[in-house]
């Protein structure tokens, strides 16, 4: 049975850091998925040394390593050859690869590419993984009686076509008798992440039950991890549902759905219609909203006014409004979101005016001042913000409390 | 002096593959363009075995580990803990740490988060590194007489932060005496990374000099690193202009600066200012331009028109050019341009309109249609692009292309 594996990524442009390395990501979810526990993952450059050590550690403390990267002809693309010093074996050319190499190099002219018949070469005992798309052919292999070797090309797209194809099928035929897995995800908004955790200290978690958190600013999840054959339905269920009633005010996704495809569905399911008018956030706001498919539904568009000048041609705020109260306060965001709605004639019209810094603060209004103001047919409120952190986060946190607040009233309409 | 390093991640995200690692290929990326050789890249989850297990080869295995992640207020955030069991020593509270936390807490009304006190607590022997952005702060510790530790928070805005600022200087020191590197580093736009390697064919690359890519869309860099201490100066020069030469109309930033930074100077320098009127990059460019601290000066805002109305309501744009030609044509972005231009009253206006998919294409205009329009004094052009990929890709390719203009024509001015 496959229980542990080891990703392993080669190549001097990860170690160089010239190329984000999607593949480990990529294996590691869908092991993950399987119920796959993924003891470490490990890049190396194209190193001889490197690349031993790196499978000698991978057969130490998985059952499973899967591999991507040096299978191209040329002399850095060393793998089957250290693969098969590693494993005591020699090389061996597979005939029907190197047949269906030179009609690939003969179909686009590249006859002379000989060097590449080195891509036909493996270590003796592999099971050969077809490349439909390239021409880095992958293997499998045992490495003892209970550890196997899966190598795959290195490109993203080969690799995930080779993964989904041969590997994740093999992977779940030797899992038959493995423990299943049953996985809850939820995005959180409001709370702290040491105040998430506090909130769910009660809950017990028993042996192969897990919990675990990420904070990814303006982002913050928690996963629920339940294996075992026996009882895990129903204590996956009862843990799930705990959490949803301690957390359900703060929970505005679940798997894998983003804060502003949530907002959009309410906006299609209400039949309602947005603007936007946005100050400190400076169109990033209407950016999320946006980057989501088919929002030009609902979505009828807004004004970034970062100018006084810009919210009174735009917005119609009162120039007395802002010598009175200045920009950033609660009377310009009422003015700017009615604005906005009056203007575009939507159902509801939403505004942020604040301070993103670094500099613009004072005493009175510090950076990270924030006022955010909806206005629909029933409502039109302006709530206050101090956010904490550097301009960027400003503007990350900004754009959060602006579309959570949006959520809520939507959901509540 | 450090001359190998060994970057570990930390986090169940990671090895479940809910996110991909980008912390770890910017460490190594910064570190290799100061000359130092990445022996592996390691991550693992948060897992106390498994964090030794990572210590102790990268420990054997290098000069310096450089870590991320872990560092938070829960109960699974373990780093500080199995680093100090790892070198045997205490782990003790840090009073400035603690006062800074405490301060930081309150001023949010967080006083109840005493959980995250946790975070106050280092080795033994740890020198803080501070962090500006959040609440996890880093250390360094000396592993033994010459090898060195340093963990820092695995958010990345986070850790680049702590990293450029306090690491990389650090680093910088304790390599006096290592070979001296020069690096020169462009951002290429109007080139893809093949052709942009086929011009620079010609550059003859003597041992110890290389030339990189990166092509991290829409941003494609290359990076010249020199290595040695006899005739260094002489050959990075003259590869340098050879370079700049070749790729004068393409480079549109050198180091570090990004796009919407050079745009943003150059409106400094000649004293303009910009209005933006935006269609299919739904405020995306607008969000550029204002997160470069300071860019109230020169951006007065723009209008994101998603719907016709907007377009004529905000714009100016006759409906009958819109009935005529389209929203997606020359002559709209046309009226556009000038349209935000008036009406906001400043030197430039800049307008895109286009399909960013995945529907709402035609066979005449299919998905990544965009068109383009500058407006300015004794300016007022259109141009048409065709871009390549998803929503997401048209989106950050035309707002390069947008940008890139207009840096030229503010550079030519």
């Amino acid at each position: 049975v496959i229980d542990k594996a080891v990703i392993i990524s080669t190549g001097d442009e990860l170690t160089e850091g010239r190329v984000t390395d999607v593949n480990s990501a990529v294996i590691a979810e869908r092991l993950s998925a399987l119920g796959v526990d993924i003891a470490a993952i490990l890049k190396v450059g194209d190193d001889r040394t490197r690349l031993h050590w790196a499978l000698g550690q991978g057969q130490e403390l998985s059952d499973l390593i899967i591999g991507t990267g040096g299978l191209g002809p040329t002399a850095n693309d060393l793998t089957a050859e250290v693969v098969a010093e590693f494993l005591g074996r020699k090389l061996h050319r597979d005939e029907d690869v190197a047949r269906s190499l030179l009609r690939r190099f003969e179909a686009r002219d590249l006859s002379g590419s000989v060097n590449n018949l080195k891509q036909a070469r493996f270590p003796e005992g592999a099971v050969v993984i077809s490349n439909v798309v390239g021409t880095a052919f992958g293997f499998r292999i045992a490495m003892d009686e209970n550890k196997s070797l899966i190598w795959l090309s290195g490109i993203p797209r080969e690799m995930v076509t080779m993964l989904s194809d041969t590997v994740i099928p093999w992977i779940v035929r030797m899992r038959t008798d493995a423990e299943p897995v049953s996985v809850y995800t939820a995005k959180i908004h409001g709370l702290t992440e040491s105040k998430l955790a506090d909130r769910l200290k009660s809950l017990s978690l028993s042996e192969g039950t897990k919990l675990s958190f990420r904070d990814n600013f303006p982002d913050l999840s928690l996963r629920l991890t339940v294996k075992g054959k026996r009882k895990r339905a129903a204590t996956f269920e009862s843990l799930k549902s705990q959490i949803k009633e301690i957390l359900a005010p703060y929970i505005y996704a679940e798997g894998d759905e983003t804060l502003e495809e949530v907002v959009g569905q309410l906006l299609l399911v209400k039949q309602k219609t947005l603007a936007l008018a946005e100050s400190c956030t400076g169109g990033y706001i209407s950016h999320r909203i946006t980057r989501v498919p088919g929002s030009s539904v609902y979505y009828c568009g807004g004004a970034v006014t970062y100018s006084n000048d810009a919210k009174i041609r735009y917005l119609g705020v009162h120039p007395h409004t802002l010598q009175e109260h200045g920009a950033v306060s609660r009377e310009t965001a009422l003015e700017m979101s009615a604005g906005i709605r009056e203007r575009l004639t939507t159902s509801i019209g939403v505004s942020v005016t604040g301070i993103a810094g670094p500099s613009g603060g004072t005493a009175q209004k510090p950076v990270g001042t924030v006022w955010i103001s909806i206005a629909g047919n029933d409502l039109h409120e302006a709530r206050h913000f101090l956010f904490y952190g550097d301009r960027e986060r400003v503007i990350l946190g900004t754009s959060q409390a602006a579309l959570d607040w949006l959520r809520m009233t939507l959901r509540d309409s």
